[in-house]
């Protein structure tokens, strides 16, 4: 249980990283640390649930992923240590699991969760406003050098969850929402390629934009056109080839997304 | 052979990265992961190609490095793996190995490539949009795990190659083009150093500007003043000592650039 | 001694970073790197000199750290290695080390610095514009496979360091400055929290603007407040709840802050 990956909200041109790296690396030297990413916007807990969803099930089990985005450092909110399934984190208690947890759930895995606060895993001396470095880090260090997570605080069963809607099925199709805008303005959504399964996708609405039909890949249409796709999420997106679809449509995560299908085949 | 570069024109907001780095550790896990780059400008696959040649050769022998540049995802374009000299590199055909391809060749070194199109190396759910997660990164596992480069498919000698001009010998010295600018607007050229010896340099011209002479490094001149050097890939480089020489000359990649010269001595 | 912290103004859009990475590899492959930063500011040296500070102490004894600022390279500024204490440095001699030797010499540790001048540990053709890679890069290779510091060159006793100001006692407080803006706009000052031991703070001036009391942490209080708090560091920070306290208020680096205190328990 050595791979270790470190996201933040910390952007990079600070400390706060490189101080991390050297707190874990201190309690586990042999730790194996990658950077998943530290431009989640800042405070975007939604985000950061989102980014851990789709990078942790691709790791090794046995990986320990701790997630610094605390808008509540320094208040009454938890530390936690959880293991769901055979993946770890560490992390404030906030919502940055809710996806996580909602999909280890339902695949039936185990979930365990500790409210992390045995001091002896933190740092001698614990700053109000820097927990990545003074908590979170060594919470990891320990789980790392082979700290039971049991050890590390009493379990709990009531995680903080972020309230994420699930699509509704309407006459003809499906109303969902725009639920992430990545760095090149494409558009997800909470409409899932099995809510599709067996339909044939007639239009795409979002945002007052009206795009017909879906295609298989970026490559399919010229440059700038809109377009609808299943995305590597496995999610429907909302692209503008070699192009920026926020920038296009003006969406924002929140906003309504219709689909209207009718069966295959017809 | 664990060494494994990552580049990518991802930038580093979102999912993206992170999921590279588990898809490969979850096949070798002893891989030792390093990032070059990821701000690579999007779909500017020359810009890879430039990059990939200027690090490449730094690196241990038996390295691997991977290049997520891939405009063309989910159409015809092939899947390479390669052996260039003793680097190894996995990535799309679209011309990423152009200049690393000339200059093994000029080296007189082995060339390699496959078309690697055998699934059972790729992972078992491939998106019609992330082939750097779905097909990449397990090649890269794959390889560092130990399976031999002719394994991944079969042999090719038609890689995509992008055309690159070289610069032309005119009365008096050289003409010839801005092939990059780098994040601080420092231009470098296709002109080498090879070109120039044995003679010095009178003038370079660049979108108007005259620089007279050339500078061993940009402490001989005051801050603010444009100045033309030898750069760190011996290539003849324009650049403002601690400015922007894009922004104060306005070129941009593919401008003329004229250097006159005569012979050394005179 | 094979982990080895890299850092630099180099930002990431180039070959830079990576071309570090394979020269260090290719002369100790089992180092083990990590990337503190690349984005501190252009050639400010003082920036560097903080963040250094502020990373090195978590580090395992042992840790080697480059960090790449280098205005003056190709100039006849010194390459130096150094040992502070138990942490390794490579780097140009320009004032990085200012922090860390100040703050290594006041716990009585030991200090080694060398010049690192002997060819042997560079690469065989030096550039005059990237150190980073020709000569610093390798010194780490070396350092971290197993050569002595003792090696790398003669020792010296007159490394260059920065003007540092202190804070200075005025009647009923102190008179400081602001040394740093971190990339979310809040202030760091050169008031430390042993300044201010038995004392109560009534007021924090800086830019005009004046902050009744400190806080203990973010939560504190409502977003878009201007509050005064002890930072991760130690130092008194100025910043605004959720926002930007560099926005806000204007401050720059070098800017007068005024604390206004009282006697504890009044």
């Amino acid at each position: 249980m050595n791979i270790v990956s470190l996201s933040s909200d910390f952007a990079s041109g600070d400390f706060e990283i490189g101080a991390l790296a050297g707190v874990i690396w201190r309690i586990a030297p042999f730790a194996r640390l990658v950077h998943l990413t530290h431009d989640i916007e800042r405070h975007n807990v939604r985000q950061a649930a989102l980014m851990l969803d789709r990078c942790v099930p691709y790791f090794p089990e046995g990986s320990i992923h701790v997630v610094v985005v605390d808008p509540g450092v320094g208040t009454q909110r938890r530390p936690l240590a959880a293991r769901l399934g055979r993946q770890f984190f560490v992390g404030p208690d906030n919502g940055i699991l809710t996806c996580l947890y909602h999909n280890t759930r339902s695949a039936g895995k185990t979930i365990k969760i500790v409210h992390a606060n045995r001091r002896e895993y933190w740092l001698p001396e614990v700053s109000n406003i820097f927990h990545g470095r003074d908590v979170f880090a060594p919470l990891v260090g320990h789980l790392a050098a082979g700290v039971a997570l049991e050890d590390l605080g009493e379990a709990i069963d009531n995680p903080v969850l972020l309230q994420w809607s699930a699509p509704e099925a309407i006459e003809g199709g499906w109303r969902g929402e725009v639920v992430d805008v990545d760095h090149f303005g494409n558009l997800a959504t909470n409409i899932h390629k099995r809510h599709l399964q067996g339909m044939q996708v007639r239009q795409v609405q979002v945002a007052g934009w009206h795009v017909d039909g879906m295609v298989r890949t970026f490559g399919d249409r010229p440059a700038g056109e809109l377009v609808a796709l299943i995305d590597s999420s496995n999610e429907l997106g909302i692209c503008v080839v070699n192009g920026n679809a926020q920038q296009t449509t003006g969406a924002q995560v929140g906003d309504e997304v219709v689909v209207l299908t009718e069966p295959n085949g017809e």
